[in-house]
This record gives C-alpha cells, sequence and structure tokens, in this order.
C-alpha cells in the first residue's frame, strides 16, 4: 500500500453530485481536502465534515499540490482553469481533470497546461456517484504514466478500481464516450422496449425479469464481439444480419402500429440493411460496426 | 416432477439451427420424437439419432399430440400449418408455435387456428440455441393456461425456465419484441461504441473488460428503470435529462468528426432533446419512454 506522506492535500474544483462524493471519499479516507464551486453555498456539509472551503478558485489550487477537477464538461473547466490567477497558482502542480468530454477537448486542454507549466493527468469515473468511496466505483485515467504513479495513492483514496489507459491524454475520454455510448444506447432501447410492452398490455415490472436475464447475456456478447471486431470476421453463423434485420423490421413495425417513434430502432434496422446491401448479409451484426465508420 | 404418459410424442416442424435444437432436446429426453422440414435433407442428423423423418407436414402432424413449430417467421408458419392438409391433420391436437413474430400474427394465427378446431398455445425463445436443452435456456409461453399446463411436461423437456406469461396469446410476442429491442438496440450501442474507440486508437479487445462492467450496470438500472416507468415519475436526481443529452451530443460530435455514422444516437438524442422541450430536463432519461408514445 502507498501512503499518502506527500500528498497527504488535494483540492476538488466543482462540487456537483459527483464532485461532494470524491471530495467527502477524500476526507473519509483522511486527506485534507479543500472544496471550491462557482456558486457558493455547496461546500456546507463537507465543511462540516472538516473539508476547507475556499474563497476563490485560485486559493483552492494553491492549497494543495493535486487539484481533481469534476464540472459538468470543458466548457465549465476552461473557465475556471484558464483564468489567469488560476493558471498562475497551479503552475509546478498537478491537476487531474475527471470532466467528462470528448477526447479533442482533453488534448487540447493538455496541451494549453504544458505551455502553463501545470502538470496535467485526464480521467473518467464510469460509475454513479453512489459508488465513489466504495469498492464498486471505476475510474480510468491517462497521460504521463509517471505522473500518474506520483498521484495514484490519492486517487485510490475514492476507492474503486483505478486503471491507467495509456500516455495519450485523451485515451480516458475515448474509453468514456465509448462505454457512455453502450451504456445511454441501451438504456434507449430499455425505454423503446418498456414502452412498447406497455402498449401490448405488458407493465415494465412484468418484463422486468426478463430485461435483466436480456442485461446479463450482453455482457459475453460484447467479449465475443471484441473478437470479431478486432480481426474483421463477423461470424453469422448462430444469428446472421438477415435475421436481426428481419426481428427489427417487427419491432419498428409494431411500434409504430401503436404509434410509437422508432426512430432509434430504424436507425439501427438502417444500418443492418446497408451491411446486407454491401453483401454482408450472412454476417453477425456487429459488421455494422465497419460499414458505420466507411467513407 | 411430470412424466410424459400421455404425451410422449412431439413433431417439430422446422429444422434451422433452432429447430434442430429443439428436435435434438426432445431426443435427448426420450421422446418419440417426428421432424419435418420444407426443405428435405436437414432431418439426416436427428434420424440418425432416432428421429422419426416425416415424407410431409401433414405426416409429420398427425403424428403426435403436440407439434412444435419453429420457422422463420409466421408467414412461414402460415404457408405450412394453413394448408388445407395440415389444417385437417391438426384438428382436435396442439400447436405451439414458437416462431418469433409480432403479437398481431400470434392473434390472428390463433383466432385461424380457433375456426379449425386446432388447439393452440404460442411461445417465444428468449436464448441461443446453445442453450436448448441446458439450465440456460428460457422459454416464454402465452395462451389458455390449461392447454398450457397438459403441455407442460413435454415443454419443460426443452430444458430450462418456461414461463406462462397468461392468456393473451399476443403477450409471449410482446415480451419476445421487447426484450429484442433492449438486446439489438444494446448491440448497436456496442457497434457503434467500437467503432469510435477504434478511430480513436483502442481496440474492441482493450475496451471489453469496461464493456462488461458496463453491461453489468444495466440490469439493476432495468430494474429500477421499471418503478420509474409503472409510476410515471421519472427521477432525474442522480442523472437528469440536461446531463444524459449532453454525454449524447458529445458521442455524435466525436464520432461524426471521425466521419462515423451517429444516426442511432442521433435519435436517442432527438428523444432526449423532445422531452426536454415538453419540460421534463430535470427527470431521470427514461422519461423518453413517455414522450416517445404520445400521440
Amino acid at each position: 500500500m502507498s501512503s499518502y506522506t506527500h500528498q497527504s492535500a488535494v483540492t476538488v474544483l466543482g462540487l456537483g453530485p459527483m464532485g461532494r462524493a470524491l471530495a467527502g471519499a477524500f476526507l473519509g479516507a483522511g486527506l485534507r481536502t479543500t472544496v471550491w464551486n462557482r456558486t457558493p453555498g455547496r461546500d456546507a456539509e463537507l465543511v462540516g465534515r472538516g473539508a476547507s472551503g475556499a474563497a476563490s478558485a485560485e486559493a483552492a489550487v494553491a492549497a494543495s499540490p493535486l487539484t481533481v477537477v469534476c464540472v459538468v464538461n470543458y466548457d465549465a473547466a476552461d473557465a475556471v482553469l484558464r483564468s489567469p490567477a488560476v493558471a498562475g497558482a497551479l503552475a509546478g502542480r498537478t491537476v487531474v481533470n475527471l470532466t467528462a468530454d470528448i477526447p479533442d477537448r482533453a488534448r487540447d486542454l493538455a496541451a494549453w497546461a504544458a505551455g502553463q507549466g501545470i502538470r496535467y493527468l485526464d480521467g473518467s469515473i464510469m460509475t454513479p456517484t453512489t459508488t465513489i468511496g466504495t469498492p464498486d466505483a471505476v475510474f480510468i485515467h491517462s497521460g504521463p504514466q509517471e505522473l500518474y504513479r506520483e498521484h495514484q495513492a490519492v486517487l485510490e483514496a475514492l476507492g474503486g478500481t483505478h486503471t491507467h489507459l495509456g500516455e495519450d491524454i485523451g485515451r480516458a475520454a475515448a474509453y468514456d464516450l465509448a462505454l457512455l455510448d453502450i451504456f445511454w444506447t441501451a438504456m434507449a432501447g430499455y425505454a423503446h422496449a418498456v414502452a412498447l410492452a406497455k402498449a401490448e398490455g405488458v407493465t415494465a415490472r412484468e418484463l422486468a425479469p426478463f430485461a435483466r436475464g436480456i442485461g446479463a447475456l450482453l455482457p459475453p456478447f460484447f467479449s465475443e464481439g471484441a473478437e470479431d471486431v478486432d480481426s474483421g470476421t463477423f461470424s453469422g453463423e448462430v444469428n446472421p444480419m438477415t435475421s436481426t434485420v428481419s426481428s427489427m423490421a417487427h419491432i419498428v413495425h409494431a411500434s409504430e402500429a401503436h404509434g410509437i417513434d422508432a426512430g432509434v430502432m430504424r436507425a439501427a434496422e438502417g444500418l443492418a440493411r446497408r451491411a446486407i446491401g454491401l453483401g454482408h448479409g450472412a454476417d453477425g451484426f456487429l459488421r455494422v460496426s465497419e460499414v458505420m465508420a466507411r467513407r
């Protein structure tokens, strides 16, 4: 186990639900924690637990060798970090930016930070606020390996598993986007499924045990699918694209007959039909991952 | 445990991969099994294991009190069952139709069967062919309760769990569609995620452990979501629609910047923005299940 000897202080910028969870976990792990939020008054409970509430962002970052940023997006992160006073106070210190955005924004902010003498790591939080400080939390990080190692012990005070994905600073954001893509698309499918079920007289609670069963099938399909995607061979032996598209057409037909918007499934069906049109009808559905990226 | 005393013979119509798996499981359970397929020659392996290969569909259905149908869709099922010779041979016997299609087709076929004196149950198979005959198989059934009870022991010879969902004959098809909706929409999300990851230099294998982690988060969200959907209260405390739509916009932006079709996520984002426009920005994302069904 690493100790916090030289990094026993940490600053958290941004006290939305996730920022408060992060600061709370640092406090719970015994770190000297300074907090700041653009809108005042969000720090009351944390200060009550022993956090220092800073009067300004520059005072907050000056209080610790490491500042963890968790705000709504990079526009908000830029607005705080790129102010001259904050940038000046951060020179020689480390920022770990856990704000979610696209990889290019992470690269852009990292390039700016380098020019300011600010040491910069990017990261993403893959699990809900309730997991922070527990073994269920999942954090991913990217940026200079050595810098990550230096702050790893403090970051691990947040609980859960922490994975350094590589030196490309955009890597955590790329994973984050891809994983959010899976999550929110699946939730869109679930939302549509319960709307369709309801129109057929089936409640969401009645469907739930079966929905959970389908959800439990997904992880192994993701694993097998990864082999197909990386090798570029999409076996459709068990489930050819032509069979998938037939199911998709049934879903579109049945939901539109009930007046339910089927735009998400229509788009997925369109990709499958495009793949079939390109001669991939006997392939598995994941062939569309290649077709959708074709120039 | 029920025995097969009065129902020790079963016929399987349709010998695609799933039909062959069903017939194989019946044989494995010791039932006298008759098989038939429109395209000849598909029964060789099953006949080698002891099945009777019927020369015609009418001979096949005449051989057993119970006929299980598993063909590509209801057009195919109708083409076989509604021929006068087959309909005549089925009078007084039971059909369990495990063919996938929309609920209205099941209702239509059931109404026709009733007119012919054919006893009719509908069902769906929720798991891949490889699960048939194992504890992992999942079958759902709908139609007259008493008729289901009569044939339950034979159906359970297929292994796995069997659930009778109710007397509405379209109910199994409705569950089936809703569950396929979740599955294929989630797979479309996965396909898009790996395309986006690849464009960012991340392989599907690298993403896989995290993708599995996201997949494992889905079943509990489906359970919690079912409470929201049935009660019509969509708590956005942890994750408001405005935050979801920001993630969705990031995904669309980043993927289109790489030339990757984002039509599925664009459609999901459109639903979320429509919900926000209707004043539901502070609600959880599943509010879209109501918005998409609004007339």
